[in-house]
């Protein structure tokens, strides 16, 4: 599925928008574009061929429907997260929950970055299809596993004791997911600086010198 | 406009939804809620003279159309939040920048749970009207005053100078305004409980004894 669009190119050179011979993942680039600035549920096939200067059937020669769009883009935001997550779990080396969490949240800033219009796309999902619902499902899985990396980092003592640690996973939660409505990749701040600047103010807040 | 509504008690004293009678504030709560839950531009008037359990003419009595529910909700938050800016702008005492601006964000989250469904609302506002856009300018001025609170902090040498101050105000916004979509008023945990955490685990690492 990867294939060339099945349409001639176009003539013209300056055609204002899109352009044929578009690839499969060109396409799921600008159906998650318009996704997140128009709404999943109000956006068409339609629209998303107009965008891309092609007809529907080229649309559809890459993505049988709209959903399957969406499950693309969900699985590729929620793979890379799991990915982090499952790097965190199993780092090694001597290093203790409160290490391991800690990196655990740089990667996961680092792939919010670099997948940033999917995990927008991911944080907006509200369960209106069986496809969102196991979407959230696997979503909530990955919270739950740095809910448990989090009370491993509070009772081996690496994190405050003050604050229940469910409400520090929401705490950690918060400050990383409103990333996606500030950030601009290319702009001021690379993504190193960015994960380095988030980590470093949630974890020396967290660590346990403080709230005692 | 605090009178009572227009319409006669219900002679049902077990009526599922709503009781007539409503006060004005009654009908601003279950307007806010509605507008919460399905949108504020899905909702209508209709809907919410349902659920109170009156016509919609009751509902006219205390507010002339949907929009005027809608200002004087977006009103009740800026004003709240605008209070607390102000008076942390205004501390007194020799306190430095970094302690004003500790304060103003502790009275802030203290405020976004007191009137958590009107900043709720307040934060899903998109400018889709000259209201709107209203409310928005009043929340960025209010943004832009924190961010001067930030930089004067940074300045001052109580805030960590390593991580930029216009990153440090988003990081700071992002913690702070994700609490409207966990926090439970009447769960485990209290509102000075929650504030005192936020503010704990936001300013300790922001705290100029890290990042140099």
């Amino acid at each position: 599925m990867t294939g060339e669009s099945d349409r001639a190119p176009a003539p013209h050179p300056r055609r204002p928008r899109g352009r044929p011979g578009h690839t499969r993942d060109d396409v799921l680039r600008h159906a998650i574009g318009l996704f997140n600035r128009r709404g999943y549920d109000a956006a068409s096939i339609s629209d998303l061929a107009r965008e891309l200067g092609v007809t529907k059937s080229a649309v559809f020669y890459h993505f049988d429907s709209k959903e399957s769009m969406l499950a693309a883009a969900l699985d590729e935001a929620l793979d890379a997260l799991s990915d982090a997550v499952a790097d965190g779990e199993q780092a090694v080396g001597g290093s203790g929950a409160y290490d391991r969490l800690r990196s655990t949240v740089q990667a996961a800033v680092t792939i919010l970055v670099q997948h940033l219009p999917a995990v927008t796309l991911l944080l907006r999902v509200r369960g209106n299809s069986p496809l969102e619902q196991q979407a959230l499902k696997r979503r909530r899985d990955l919270d739950d596993r740095i809910a448990v990396l989090v009370q491993n980092a509070v009772q081996e003592g690496g994190i405050r004791g003050d604050i229940a640690p469910d409400v520090i996973s929401r705490l950690i939660f918060g400050m990383v997911n409103s990333l996606t409505e500030w950030y601009q990749p290319g702009g001021a701040v690379d993504e190193g600086t960015l994960a380095a600047s988030v980590t470093g103010v949630l974890f020396e807040g967290l660590a346990s010198d403080h709230g005692r």
